[in-house]
């Protein structure tokens, strides 16, 4: 089976051509392929196929087998995928995803994509929306206690899934694995929550490091920078327009004034494999 | 530049086929196609080159760049890779290494070769062979103290890196990475150590985890593997023959009268590649 090993800022997938190739078990598949030592390694497999309603359709796999709705930096490997092997050659670009029709903006460099723009769907900010334990009320700058020496200033976000934004000084002062998984697992959240730290440089950049649910930190998450750009407006802190720097890149974000927020960055092709069955 | 990812239990590299390919910077591919998120993923590179004294020749670089001398799980896929693709077709076959000239016997099935027997070397016992702090002596099942709450009976092996060896009643009750670093550090060991924890099964069989120097715990060490059987001996604890079970799969051991050591382990060939440059 041919496979292609794409990432947009170090979040990696194995991604196969379902136009050509066939994949029967891809639960069974994910799980082998995504070990780092005695498969290909990767975050998950995605598996581009025809669909009836867009351009292409894109299935998302995690490592443990389970399927994804969404995923803002898989889909731009999937377009740049779908559009430098001349599947469709469209641009805008359709993605049928499990979380709705996805339009994809491409930028090209010598024919081929080299980064994309997504819509990264509409905010939720009240409480049960997110989910969180309380009233119908929104989580702008509020204290969330961890234990009598320690709490943060937080503000919640569901872009889909939910963000707890944490605005700091100095990023080099944090324990961010300590408090991260202490407010991932804080009774607040009865789904726990991606846990965000953000300096802001300036009204229109930041830096921000990420505790992501269930996988700690990582290297790059979509839905969380989204978050941290609303967290900012609703703050005051930054611009509708920011870019974020994250540990394996830079995505540009915008909040646009139809609520939506907008995702910018780079989509990479690091090498083709044969897989053998 | 084609690739092949291969493992020995788990212990991954890229191969590259350098009786056909030129690799021009080792040190900065290693360093770019170990990367797990934006490279290839693995421990590190070996090529697989032409020898004027031996049927191949082996180079290794560690995922740091670093050039290392021998390594007893990767020598084995640099067999299998050149008698399976009929670089050379000898059984047994010789490996030029940094270490010397290095015989292996290769085991087939269906003409391929499925694993591997490998001679790990002599083990050198004395202290400031290993290198441990202290007179010409042996370190056999002697105690090491951490701290005033914590010490261990270890016993002490070089096989031309040092193993700090400590047999368990239950492995499942340690605090591998806490004592494991510890142990490292260990102002007794000037060039720190690797450590290993084993569980003894029955005098032909133990479990074995593994505290690398510089790594943390790792699916397989192969000259661990050998110190752990050198270190049951020398216990009166296991026989010269030994079935060692990592966490990245099983090896065999044999302490033979001339004073080497035998490493038989599986060889897998996992996927082929095209790295773009």
């Amino acid at each position: 089976m041919k496979f292609t090993k794409m990432h947009g800022i170090g979040n990696d997938y194995v991604y196969v051509n379902c136009f050509h190739e066939v994949v029967e078990d891809p639960v069974g598949l994910s799980k082998k392929i995504s070990d780092r030592h005695f498969g290909v390694g990767s975050d998950g497999l995605i598996l581009i196929l025809p669909s009836e309603i867009a351009d292409c359709k894109m299935r998302i796999f995690n490592a443990d087998g389970s399927e994804a709705q969404m995923c803002g930096n898989g889909i731009r490997c999937v377009a740049k995928y779908v559009y430098d092997h001349a599947l469709v050659r469209k641009n805008p670009l359709t993605v049928e995803t499990l979380a709705g029709i996805k339009t994809i903006e491409l930028y090209t460099k010598n024919e081929r994509v080299c980064s994309a723009r997504v819509n990264m769907g509409r905010p939720k900010l009240m409480r049960p929306e997110i989910p969180m334990v309380g009233a119908e009320t929104q989580v702008v700058d509020e204290m969330l206690v961890l234990n009598e020496n320690t709490s943060f200033r937080v503000t919640c976000v569901s872009m889909g899934n939910p963000h707890c934004v944490i605005f700091v000084d100095d990023l080099k002062q944090l324990h961010i694995e300590k408090d991260g998984k202490a407010i991932e697992h804080h009774r607040v959240f009865p789904e726990r929550t991606n846990v965000h730290f953000v300096k802001v440089h300036h009204p229109g950049e930041v830096t921000m490091v990420t505790w992501e649910r269930g996988s700690g930190i990582t290297l790059a998450c979509g839905t969380g920078a989204s978050a941290v750009c609303v967290a900012g407006v609703l703050n005051n802190l930054t611009e509708r327009k920011l870019l974020a720097h994250l540990p394996g890149g830079d995505l540009e974000l915008e909040w646009v004034e139809d609520e939506n927020v907008y995702m910018t960055g780079a989509a990479a092709e690091v090498f083709t494999g044969e897989w053998l069955l």
